[in-house]
């Protein structure tokens, strides 16, 4: 089984910086064998990408392309608290929040777009979590996405 | 003290098979002494009932029914996950998501459905948990409610 | 370094008794090492404050301090479960739900009330935390900030 890290580079994904901490918060805290991680958005290049509604703004292939780079950038986070991501025994659970139209109903597929890239890095084994998919009436700086998630060492 | 299974036949609840999972996350995860089980919805008999909004399509005792299923579902696949409820020491939280009008004010009336199951089944001193009942925009499929547990062993 | 106690002191607050349970849920539950805090409102003299959405009726900085009361009002229910805040070796995890207009975006500053406080009373060591900051289509008795927290002993 290759590591995550390896998993990442034969998919071409590079983990950018961690997100920097702009307030009292930090990405991610360890207790005992559990990891709590903040949540992040899709961010690339300096800025948020993919702001907007899904059923109203965008559709559900680029709210799949927003989670995955959404969990990007989580996973920058989760590498700077671990060290190396083979450290991961389990991904054990995301919240994924999607910025909603009220009559948007598929949160659950946008959220596969997490859970996908999930199972690529780690494996099914490793990489299947529980998981809520739910629909916000709005996040912050207008993202598309935001996921939280929890990971066993 | 009656075991939970044993308050479910009690109850008249028959247990249905756990949902399945249709994409890459499972119902439940296990870390160390607790559960995190996945989000899950009002279904029944092949597909999710009471769709729609709270405070625009469905009244507070329709919302705690779709609730008490919730946790029916709920239940469901935290059993398959540890096998016996009995193995279950504490309810430890709920996060309840309450599909809303933006003017409804009234989750945590809806949230009770879900509580005063979990106490039934699980007797005051094991049932009662924390617990955040929160309006959500949207929610997938239209269910009214989506609630997702944290569970002790 | 003072205690969490004795920080309150020296900032003027005061912490009220816990909010009653009024149903079948309790305010906080602690398994092993991990304490899980009940999503709590900005409470005090008997009702809620801050009543309203951000971006339609509230601005940030009444957010900021519908933010601060709320966790004032979450340490009364983690203390009544813990005895001595100072038994806390670090926040682990907030989230914080703002009851937002569709089109408000800056839910992370008014979070930013809550993590200011808890590093004033805890220190930047103990008490910076993981965090997700969401915006919320509506909240129980229409309140602006509800706040649920995680605590390691």
């Amino acid at each position: 089984m290759p590591t995550p890290e390896t998993r990442l580079a034969e998919l071409g994904v590079q983990l950018p910086d961690p997100n920097p901490a702009v307030a009292n918060y930090v990405g991610a805290v360890t207790v005992g064998e559990i990891v709590f991680v903040s949540g992040h958005g899709p961010y690339e290049n300096g800025d948020y990408s993919y702001k907007g509604k899904l059923g109203r703004d965008l559709d559900v292939p680029t709210g799949q392309k927003s989670a995955r780079l959404t969990i990007v950038n989580l996973l920058a986070s989760l590498k700077a608290e671990v060290g190396e991501l083979d450290r991961v025994k389990r991904v054990v659970k995301l919240l994924v929040l999607v910025n909603s139209d009220p009559e948007f109903k598929e949160q659950h597929l946008v959220a596969n777009g997490a859970s996908d890239l999930l199972v690529e890095i780690f494996g099914a084994d490793r990489g299947r979590h529980a998981r809520s998919a739910i629909g916000m009436g709005a996040l912050p700086f207008g993202i598309s996405v935001e996921i939280e998630g929890i990971f066993a060492l």
